[in-house]
């Protein structure tokens, strides 16, 4: 069986489970304290990152490399869409995702009130804080105009580009970060997205010390 | 013809001119400030980053989706070995070289030595730029770990994988922040990919109150 070394909140590891689940493919869930340096995790991962999925048995590092591989090499079902036009732009915004909003939110937001303490370095940056409340905002509304002319982010088919956004925005959901108040296609895009079969372990995740809100899991939030 | 909006020292724009030059797709490059936040910047990328590229009717941000449509348009030659497996491996070093390395080398040498005066943000903080210099000691001994067992950084032909890795490192050598002594393998590989057509404009690449060492261009340095 595949075997996944990952953390549950890291939208990096979610966005892979997510690829797993819908393409149906059974993996173990190992948690992963990567931050330790533990000698036999470099050996999996010199990176030293989650996620590290092992698979086919190779061990496989990197996200955007990890989808790659098995949208190749398990096509079905497809998350990425048939033209080279198309693909480029689910391509593009989960770069987006992963890059710009990671950087502007999830680090500042996520990272901050979790990381920091799970991770021993102590207590969250007020500044870096409010950096990341205040651009949330902003990549929302962007989301907002994508969905006012698209049935998914990037197109009328659901790709990985939802799943890299969903999980970006769950692990934020979990810590009460997201105002779903502020758009309503945002919200029923991610109500849709939420109520997949793939979504469901990432809906039972744990956190020792941090107690999601009652709505992380609630299917009709 | 196809238009490129870059920094000529940005490593993600030379990816992308590199993967243009060897699939000989003729190019005009237009020098953008993107730091100043032009609305026409703004319309051709939200993301406020470069590169952008105009080609075949389209504007495409994101060096990653523009590099794997490039991939997909234009497959000759071709920076993507043919199985899963060699192309995961290709994807897993460039994310290495423009997420763990950007991170850890660029931003604390590059970025701090010339983004920051560019942009008029003030002088280089002097512990960024140790951890740098200390960080890129270990990313060369690691090419030279690969480049011992293979041709080329991701296996026995030259692929984006050596593009991504190629675009880093010449800019940091504009800056003379490459120990080239420190790994004979690494300047070997590196000899060898400076010297390709496709390295051409790079070599002449010329920023305004930094004049590059004379080394820099030097296919015999």
């Amino acid at each position: 069986m595949a075997r996944l070394f990952h953390v549950p909140l890291s939208p990096f590891c979610r966005k892979v489970r997510l690829s797993l689940a819908e393409k149906k493919i059974e993996v173990e869930l190992v948690e992963e304290r990567y931050w330790e340096g533990d000698a036999d995790f470099l050996r999996r991962n010199p990176a030293a990152k989650v996620p590290v999925l092992k698979l086919d048995g190779r061990m496989m590092a990197e996200s955007a490399a990890i989808c790659e591989y098995l949208e190749e090499t398990r096509p079905d079902p497809s998350l990425l869409p048939k033209t080279p036009e198309d693909r480029y732009e689910v391509r593009r915004l989960v770069g987006w995702f992963d890059d710009k909003f990671h950087h502007e939110v999830t680090a500042k937001l996520l990272y901050e009130r979790i990381n920091k303490k799970v991770t021993g370095q102590g207590y969250p940056d007020s500044r870096n804080v409010k950096d990341g409340a205040r651009a949330i905002k902003y990549h929302l509304d962007y989301m907002t105009w994508l969905l006012d002319h698209r049935r998914w982010l990037a197109g009328d088919v659901m790709t990985l580009a939802d799943f890299a956004a969903a999980a970006h925005l769950s692990s934020l959901d979990y810590i009460s970060d997201v105002d779903w108040n502020r758009s309503s296609v945002v919200k029923d895009w991610y109500a849709k997205i939420k109520s997949r079969p793939a979504f469901r372990s990432i809906l039972v995740d744990q956190v020792s010390g941090f107690r999601p809100p009652p709505h992380y899991a609630d299917l009709d939030f």
